[in-house]
């Protein structure tokens, strides 16, 4: 029985009206599961500690030339809900943009690639296997999304020869880039205390406020590096500072501070950690206060070299959009830095201007447009 | 009829066994009505927005010498009700000191200033009044307590020639200061808003948290003055910093401080919020962020230069003490910060250590000791 080919909008539009904000999985996988097993594929959910990730497989298991997909359905939080001017699980349609949180990041990336490798292995079917590998945990701490699914394919002997991520990859205009690696990532929470005492008498206390001020102005003026030939340079963000002193005639005691770092191959987490630390212990003897650093290191900077795999992807985007992508490792992490221990990774994706914001939107015909480009590259891999 | 000498240790226990924590009266203007009705004194309660307050006088209404008196009987909460060692209202009396909540701050001074004042009157009956203006709201808002008072004064007609506050000033020991103006206390609230982002693309976003750091260092490293001849240097404490951004890949949109200024007569309200407006106009050109600014002034810096009361004062706490107290400004707001605008008013009392704090406590002898100091006080005013 043949399909008639699959609107990767009106697919969109089903997984956006799913609320899957990490970690529900809101219905989105279900429909994509319905999607695969009626175009054949083999579907298996592969949970973990109440996380939801979908394993599907058209082809046999094992066969030479596996091309695999990885994306997430789950979404981050909507913000401020009252600043939002439509419905964000609407995907309601206006001056052809599709409107709703995971518009772009990344329920549009999912539905493409499902739409495009349905259509293919209906019309052409290849020689070999298309497996998608998608998880509800992208978004959250990512411990058992595409982690688990990676674990459950290594144990049953499951195995993709390359992997594309369907993340907007895209700074500008559709087509204008692709990622062969990503920067790391590393979270640091700051503790400064002082004294506790009465605001009336400030000698008395020792405040850590002006001590935390004068470490996250330097370590934010900071420049890290220039970039390297493949790497952004490195950045750093101080995402909050809290105190939660509802007195106003108490110096509190202590304050804290959280601050992530992306960051290119000329840094690793322990270089950055060992840089934090002696920035705080500069503060505190400074200051007379006292610090206290945890990190957690997300992922180290890693880069797929550019090769046989990135250029195929990057002609397939050039036949379909005209442009030729930029090979770029810039941007926050992905799931890539987990694939990349099992085989070449390459991300490519739509325009992601609006991910995470309020009032996300993508492109109906972008959608339609990358549709396109994964079935170009899955019948490009398949015909090589 | 000639009343015995009013034990003050006794009465301070009897309000310490009232459970008066703001806004609560718990009994204690009661007691005090009942012992000054008894020695002659009109009584009436002025009461405003469910706040209770105390008017007593002996004497004549509107004689030309009417010494007042100022004191509250509320009392700041208990804080950790389990790291007490004794029971908060229990005045309990072991190794010399009386223990409880209000045993310093300020059931002692009101006390003493009454049994003093019964005393007083009824042994020498003096030419003039003596007043007790005690309110129960000086330690919550104030907005009910002193002020009721001196508003239902200045429209009965009632007034104070001078007027004595009897809060603890002592930093040390007995007698070794008295206050004879205070510091204006300011509180701003200070918003810094930018663009909300993904931490991972930081030149998309506006961070308003560099652009905090950087003025809560400039405006806590800024020196306001070095103090004049009778007050101290005005002193700004940054008491809060909050984001509550809990995503560490999301760069916020705002964050909020307060800053609690304490200020000699250098500065006013008004220069001090326009200082504080320029410095965040500044950072806002600066840093391209916005910014927002609300102050509350709770009292402007005042000063009853030093002359015939503070003098009078000074004598007889030296007589009783053997120590001459140093005239100060210094220290938190009183409700001397309303008196000032009716009459000369000076502030005087014991050892204030353990104000406000857990296991507060007092020392029996200070309380007669604070006794003898009102009474030759009351004595040598009349005689003048
Ligand atoms: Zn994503
Ligand atoms: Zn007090």
């Amino acid at each position: 029985m043949m399909h008639s080919p699959i609107d990767p909008a009106a697919l969109t539009a089903a997984l956006i009206r799913c609320p899957s904000v990490t970690p529900e999985e809101g219905g989105a996988l279900g429909i994509l599961e319905d999607v695969l097993k009626d175009a054949g594929f083999t579907c298996r959910r592969v949970d973990r500690n109440g996380i939801c990730n979908l394993f599907a497989r058209w082809g046999e298991k094992g066969a030479a030339r596996s091309f695999g997909f990885n994306g997430h359905t789950d979404v981050v939080p909507l913000g401020d809900e009252a600043a939002w001017s439509v419905a964000p699980f609407g995907a309601e349609i206006r001056d052809g943009m599709m409107w709703g949180r995971g518009a772009t990041d990344m329920k549009s990336g999912v539905a493409a690639f499902a739409a495009a490798a349905v259509d293919f292995v209906q019309q052409t079917p290849p020689d070999g296997a298309v497996i998608l590998a998608i998880t509800g945990d992208e978004e959250g701490d990512a411990l058992d999304g595409t982690t688990a699914l990676l674990d459950w394919m290594t144990a049953t002997g499951e195995a993709m020869s390359v992997c594309l991520v369907g993340e907007p990859t895209c700074p500008e205009e559709m087509g204008d880039m692709i990622k062969i690696g990503r920067r790391g990532s590393l979270t640091a929470w700051l503790t400064v205390t002082g004294k506790q005492g009465h605001s009336a008498y400030p000698h008395r206390a020792v405040n850590p406020l002006p001590a935390m001020a004068r470490l996250v102005d330097r370590i934010s003026a900071h420049r890290l590096d220039e970039g390297t030939e493949h790497f952004d340079p490195s950045t750093l963000a101080v995402v909050t500072i809290d105190t939660g002193n509802a007195a106003t005639n108490v110096i509190p005691a202590a304050v804290r501070a959280t601050v992530n770092i992306r960051y290119n191959d000329l840094h690793s987490g322990g270089s950055l950690t060992d840089w934090l630390k002696g920035q705080l212990d500069a503060i505190c003897e400074e200051m007379g206060v006292t610090g206290a650093l945890t990190v957690k290191n997300s992922g180290e900077a890693f880069l797929t070299p550019p090769g046989d795999f990135s250029d195929l992807i990057q002609r397939a985007v050039e036949a379909e959009t005209g442009r030729t992508p930029v090979l770029s490792t810039s941007g926050g992490t992905s799931d890539a830095r987990f694939i990349k221990d099992h085989c070449p990774v390459v991300e490519c994706g739509l325009v992601g201007k609006t991910m995470h914001q309020v009032d996300e939107n993508v492109s109906v015909e972008q959608i339609h447009q990358l549709k396109a480009i994964y079935g170009r590259i899955l019948r490009d891999y398949f015909a090589g």
